[in-house]
């Protein structure tokens, strides 16, 4: 499958910008999957819950789902995206996986960031993986990357490709993503944000792994682009590191479990 | 504290010349903690079970722990170190924590590596974290390190460092160990051998990380080497990464679990 990490900058509370922005940067070439930053609908520093919920869209009646939907359908294309939704009076940090037929998957930011723990509700849809017609799809939201557990949890579920919006301000997880696609055997996409919100800039370098750890694309630290390759999922099915050795059947359950909830 | 990483190359068969190597090179510097490589006593690369047996010790009657316990008490130092034990007919790629008054603790590998696995039994002595003066102290040994389940289980028992004796053959651990450390925030000393024993070569390149992912020390490929610095293992108890947000309570255990045996 061709795989497309969307680097840019959205912008914030201007909703139609980021429906602009995103649909031609989707349009500008063609791929199987795309993957777009954290909060692409609505950026990301807002000042405060209110102005959080008034950028808020329900997913069901979302400009900005309606017009990715509409280019999955056109472009007969996956595409993943962070988004700023809101339930009822709660808003979620969430990352949508959309396809040609409509929403195929859900995911809400189990771990917040910083000021984002006095805007969003923590996540509440575990860790769900996702079938698609290339393999099976899991989703983390940016700071969720601080937590090996997420990783290996949807990698132990059968996630071979790990989808990842984020809007980082700190360079360390893009140092990380080749050694967490390395243990867990899986594939990672990045897919950063660029640009300046007040005091926050944002650190770009979108990153693809694959599940030996190499590095397949990294975008620049401050550049609006949209970088593909090709990559086969089914890589990630094999788990065999050695002759003897299968790097989850080799686990010790009876030692640290098997991530099971508490 | 001083901590030293010793990296040399065990010889395979010949206690003595092993037990020669270490005092040698642990007596070349002064320091508060010496990491040694994965089957410092026995060399690693055995033709089988009754070769390895031959090359293996009883913890309490060894020539090699009394040695180096020797030498903890006249450096009045801590030593860490790799070390082929047998408990029975059964072996173990076991690592022990020594000081100057005695054995602290011992762990034994709990994820064995290709052929190891006709070699020695997997461990029983879980994930042990030892007290010390200068914090606690966790060990893994070589192969352990594709598991993140093992560090983030021993961090979240407190280990400030993790000593991980080796004899890495493949160059993709080195590359892993920064990531585990800023996760985790925690101190990683990862002692790997170097030379030839048939047809492995072993890689070297030992590292030292500190909490926030910096390779504080990287000794070369080939070379016999001490590499030494000063860290604080108090670092490793601070586990906040802004102020609204703490590496270890942040963790979603109602989603992954805390790590608990199955």
């Amino acid at each position: 499958m061709r795989i497309s990490l969307v680097q840019y900058a959205p912008k914030l509370n201007d909703p139609q910008a980021n429906i602009d922005a995103t649909s031609a940067l989707i349009q500008s070439n063609n791929s199987d999957l795309y993957v777009l930053p954290e909060l692409s609908n609505s950026g990301y520093n807002f000042n405060g819950f209110e102005e959080a919920y008034r950028a808020s869209e329900e997913l069901d009646n979302s400009n900005f789902i309606k017009a990715l939907l509409a280019l999955a359908k056109a472009k007969n294309t996956l595409i993943v995206s962070g988004f700023c939704e809101r339930e009822n009076r709660r808003l979620y940090n969430s990352s949508v996986l959309l396809g040609p037929n409509g929403i195929i998957g859900l995911y809400r930011k189990l771990h917040l960031f910083l000021n984002e723990k006095d805007i969003f509700t923590p996540g509440n849809k575990e860790l769900p993986v996702f079938d698609t017609p290339w393999g099976k799809i899991g989703m983390l939201v940016c700071f969720d990357w601080m937590f090996p557990e997420a990783w290996r949890k949807l990698a132990l579920q059968g996630a071979q490709l790990i989808a990842h919006p984020s809007n980082l301000v700190l360079p360390y997880c893009q140092s990380v993503v080749p050694s967490y696609a390395l243990v867990n055997r899986c594939f990672i996409a990045t897919a950063n944000r660029i640009g300046t919100e007040d005091q926050l800039t944002f650190t770009g370098q979108s990153i693809l792994a694959n599940p030996n750890g190499e590095v397949l694309l990294r975008a620049d630290t401050d550049k609006s682009q949209v970088l593909s390759t090709e990559i086969d999922l089914h890589l990630a099915k094999d788990k065999f590191i050695t002759q003897k050795n299968d790097a989850f059947k080799d686990r010790r359950t009876d030692v640290y479990g098997n991530l099971d909830p508490k």
